[in-house]
């Protein structure tokens, strides 16, 4: 990470390209550098000019008086690489090329691009087409964004990672008007050489760092990521993101924009949620979500007090909470009598929640005492105020008395500023107490402060590596499996098979239905024909007696139906009863996902599914595999739903750790997969595959 | 509507309890009034001071110069009401009670607020508990609200009706920082009498109102505002609600806090969707909303172009559009040829959407020129410009450039403001580009356009009477009804029941069985127990052979489990085939709901119904019946999914439509009602209910 810490606060930096008009573009990195106070040398180059801002300019790199730690490269998308290449030549750690015309043009763009990496061989590049970064903790911009026009930041513990430059801007100019501390950001862009990842680690190890959001297009490298998102997780630093290319038009619009690679997003979401990744759910979240997480406060409960002056506002915020599962309950008696001995107004209401305290709107001594009740009270994990018109006369005072409340407590403290006051709403936020001009937007930060809390739950708990299995993937064959082959691979790794035989004949089927007892299901078995239904192929609930007759009917079906004779047919037992479900294989740019779906017509039409990705190494932990059936919006049909027998979950959770496991173990070669049905039985009885596909091909 | 036109609008006010000190509340009516141009005559009221502000003060109403057209009561609940009586007796329209300690605060609240209205008598009174009205189209402020301390407020076509004072104020405070035009505020609080509904007709009527915006907590006369809000969709202006009480926390502190009743927020959403009310999905919605119906641009399909400067935020807001289903096609060949001809920048990338316009964000003339183009475009339905940071040195120049192109289209020309740009987002809203600082909000913007539209075409619609029954309710009895007599009932209004007949013994059984011919259903007929299948009342698929065998098994069953002989049975015809719904009716403080809902257990698990509320007079529509049908999660299993066949769905319509003429007859004698299950055969096979309850009462 040395080149990356480098790039991140380097003592020397270069400018090729400068130029002396702050009104261009080019004019700006080396202006900002003065104006936000970098106390590094700066080297303007440019062979126009001797001078720019009072500092010497150089006509080229090689001129200059020693090897700068970074080089900011404000040339155009034709000349770059020649400059990169000096930089790489002279031992600059890292370069930033902001000309857009690469990868995201075309393939005339993309050839460019090859040619930029090519031309700073070892040294790291962020961009092209990036706005560069911003260490607000050490002062350093390094970036032409116009945001940096203000000076007014805030500096605090959110460190920023965007795939988009114009995004970081809007960012740190919304930060900026909000009070709301950011640490670094970084647009990372076409991420030519460094991507996410790079700089989620680098945030992770950043003590000034204490939340990390990510704007992201699309994942370049989703196992880099992921391995980053879990050491993020490990941390105990929360990971914010805000993804687009959730529809396809705007996907298409982010793969046009920065090139990067589209995964489906409900892959990402699997992704996110399996690496304990917090998705932000508007774009206003992306600034609020993690300026609340950034107090480190914990929540450790879902009841809510509410301190209004104002009526109105602090239902709102009520109805909103209750929305999203919060519980907004009446103070206990205790809490009362303290509040009624605070004396906070003669109207005001106290046995109720939001809880009414008229006069500490006015009073800000009122205000922190209230506060500091509710803060004591056992009856609540967090407390919201309510700022309403009368406090803004007084806004220090006010912000001040709830930031006097913070110390000696951990709960969460967030404020909802009802009227237009963006003064007291900036107060407020650098006092470290989280504001918000949305209800729902205080609403997703106490959700996400209590997703935080789960996941540092769950990521301590022990993940189980499953059983080595032995097994030689060399010995399978390279096409489509017939289905009794597909059932026997499932078999191999622990999904039990339905009981069946094979046969070839009337007599041997006959004797095969009796062998298994009652009627049975006769199919063909066949590594060509997939739809086995649709050519005449299936017969169920055939009765020993009738068999021979119904074979040979359906090798005539078939062969009317392909043209190809029927060689072999498979009788099997009828199972009855259980609940039929789904296992299925995704193949996505982000990885190897599981599919889990519930059986039958209606929850096809609902896509009642649930879906994992696949960890390369250690597949699906148990945990996950249990998730996923509790997911599906149908599993009370697996759990005793209206005096149902309770489905054998366990069962079924092993079935799927053992399909996760085949994946791993069969990698590229396992083309496509899937189990269907599957038939879970009442508990204790264990599942059955009754059907399956699998296609093999060559390691890829 | 004269009294509320002159509480609106008066020539003269009374402040009874005005206060010479403008720091308190009571100081601050007359202040306002005056601050804000008021032209008509102020009467302080106040036995303590000779004059306020140089007004002549009165020390009561009597000694008022002439009768006042409006008083302002700002004294305490407990004297509020002498006022009221004195203003009532001097002849006053209306009188706007500030106060709060009534209904909102419990019982004894209750009874003074029973007291104001009594003391009022012919007069109309708004509030108790409100913050009063403010009329900005014609400078008249009646209200105490601190929100007035600004005078930067925008005079525009958006018409406020708030059951929150407090939220009066947010809204007209954050409006005045956005340039978002008002034309009336009016805080109904608790509504002792004039309510919603009044405001919303008084606003239909207002030229000065193109939409109107509702916050609300709960109606307390549902028919009113259902008339209301139908004669607004009449008139063709757009109402747009806030509505919370989503949740069960929410709702119990709506209900505190103005004493509204609470129906289930489900209906509610029925009585928007009937009555053609846009619901916002966020309390910024509630403004941002309003701000672009107000322009009464017309948006004629879904197709958006997006010019931007800066890539991310376009893509950001391309993606934000495409969850919601709207689509941002590329330019084609004409107008990506007339963009060029334009020379918008040299990386200008012109066969995308977002269409990046580089230097457009700089030069105002290419702005327009971009905009022009595609608004000209038949590719386009409607055209956001994204306003980047490079526009925000001449802001005056870059607004009045995308105001210029409205003129000669009525497509909807909307702007996104990526930085944190307060000015030009006001300049913006200000010149009539309704401007968003949200991505969602833009996109819940352009879906209410095209709502709007929709409504103005289901409006349009004619409404068919359906025919009228002749019936006598008066010959029902007051019980509930066995299943045949529940199904003759139904019958009655054209809901075809199965084949059954009715036996009390097994021969009598057989012969019926003989009669229906085929397998029946044997059943227990009993108008006590309602859960026959409980108690072994139930049998399927039975054979005319089999039948009085099982008619007296039955009856042991029966007896064995209830104590009581079963005298009667149902022998009836089997149905198979076709799709089970169920419909049933729903009592709610809003009105009467009919239910439809798709049988089966995951239909019943995912809660698959759909519901609508109906018209006290003429039930529901067939257009209403279908679009429940439709709404069903699982329609396509009515409607040929997977090879399936089509259902008679118009039969179904009609069975909807007859269950609501059912209720609308019977009226309050009508307690209960469910058909459970319909059976829906295949396309021009029919309906038949195959079992049901009734409850029937005497009229309430």
């Amino acid at each position: 990470m040395n080149a990356i810490s480098r790039l991140m606060r380097p003592k020397s930096v270069a400018v090729i390209g400068a130029s002396a008009d702050v009104s261009k573009t080019s004019g700006r990195p080396v202006a900002y550098l003065k104006k936000h106070g970098f106390d590094g040398a700066v080297y303007p180059i440019n062979p126009r000019y001797e001078t720019i801002d009072g500092l010497t300019c150089y006509p080229d790199v090689a001129a200059l008086p020693e090897a700068p730690d970074v080089g900011i490269v404000l040339l155009g998308a034709g000349r770059a690489h020649l400059a990169v290449k000096e930089l790489a030549d002279r031992g600059t750690s890292a370069a930033i090329v902001l000309a857009s015309g690469y990868a995201e043009t075309g393939d005339e763009g993309a050839r460019r691009q090859a040619q930029l990496i090519e031309a700073a061989g070892p040294m790291r590049l962020l961009g092209p087409n990036t706005i560069g970064l911003v260490n607000l903790t050490d002062g350093i911009t390094l970036s032409a964004s116009g945001a940096l026009e203000t000076d007014a930041f805030t500096v605090g513990g959110i460190g920023v990672v965007s795939q988009s430059g114009g995004i970081l801007g809007a960012l740190l100019s919304r930060a900026a008007a909000a009070g709301i501390g950011l640490s670094k950001l970084v647009s990372t862009s076409n991420e030519a050489d460094l991507g996410m990842a790079d700089f989620v680690d680098y945030l992770i190890e950043d003590e000034a760092t204490s939340v990390i959001a990510l704007y992201m297009e699309g994942l370049r490298d989703p196992e880099r990521f992921r391995a980053a998102a879990l050491r993020a997780r490990a941390a105990g630093k929360p990971v914010v993101v805000f993804k687009i290319g959730r529809s396809e038009s705007g996907a298409r619009s982010a793969v046009s924009h920065t090139g990067a690679l589209a995964g489906s997003d409900r892959v990402y979401d699997a992704l996110f949620q399996q690496t304990g990744v917090i998705r932000a759910a508007t774009f206003s979240d992306l600034l609020d979500v993690p300026n609340t997480l950034a107090t480190r406060r914990k929540l450790a409960g879902k009841r809510v007090a509410i301190l209004t002056s104002t009526g109105g506002a602090g239902t709102l915020v009520a109805d909103s909470l209750g929305v999203a599962g919060f519980e907004t309950p009446a103070p206990d008696d205790a809490t009362a009598a303290s509040l009624r001995a605070l004396q906070t107004g003669d109207h005001a209401i106290l046995d109720r929640n939001p809880i009414d305290v008229t006069l500490a709107g006015l009073q800000p001594d009122l205000l922190r005492g209230a506060i500091r009740t509710v803060l004591d009270s056992p009856s609540y994990d967090a407390v919201a105020v309510i700022v309403g018109s009368s406090g803004l006369a007084m806004p220090d005072l006010m912000a001040g008395a709830i930031r006097d409340t913070l110390p000696g407590t951990d709960k969460p403290v967030i404020a909802y500023v009802s009227p237009h006051a963006p003064g007291i709403t900036r107060l407020l936020n650098i006092e470290g107490v989280p504001a918000f001009t949305s209800p729902e937007s205080a609403t997703s930060a106490l959700t996400a402060l209590w997703l935080h809390e789960e996941n540092m739950r769950r990521g301590a708990r022990v993940q189980i590596q499953p059983d080595r299995i032995s097994f030689d993937p060399d010995e399978l064959p390279q096409r489509s499996l017939n289905e009794a082959e597909a059932k026997a691979l499932f078999a191999k790794f622990g999904v039990r098979p339905v009981r069946e035989i094979q046969v070839d004949n009337a007599k041997d089927a006959e004797a095969a239905a009796r062998t298994l007892g009652g009627p049975v299901v006769l199919k063909l078995l066949s590594d060509t024909i997939t739809h086995k239904s649709d050519v005449g192929g299936v017969a169920v609930g055939v009765s020993a007696d009738a068999i021979g007759a119904r074979l040979n009917r359906m090798r005539d079906d078939v062969e009317t139906a392909t043209g190809a004779r029927a060689e072999a047919f498979l009788v099997q037992e009828m199972v009855t009863g259980g609940t039929e479900v789904i296992l299925g294989l995704h193949r996505d740019p982000l990885g190897t996902a599981i599919l889990l779906g519930m059986g039958g017509v209606t929850a096809e039409l609902i896509k009642d599914t649930s879906m994992r990705l696949l960890c390369p190494q250690t597949g699906l932990s148990r945990d996950d595999a249990l998730a996923m059936i509790r997911e599906l919006k149908t599993y009370p049909l697996l759990n005793g739903f209206r005096g149902r027998q309770r489905a054998d979950i366990e069962a079924l959770v092993s079935a799927v750790v053992a399909f996760g496991q085949m994946a791993v173990h069969l990698g590229s070669r396992l083309r496509e997969a899937e189990i269907n049905p599957i038939f879970v039985q009442p508990e204790g009885k264990g599942v059955y595959a009754a059907d399956g596909v699998v296609v093999l091909g060559l390691p890829m």
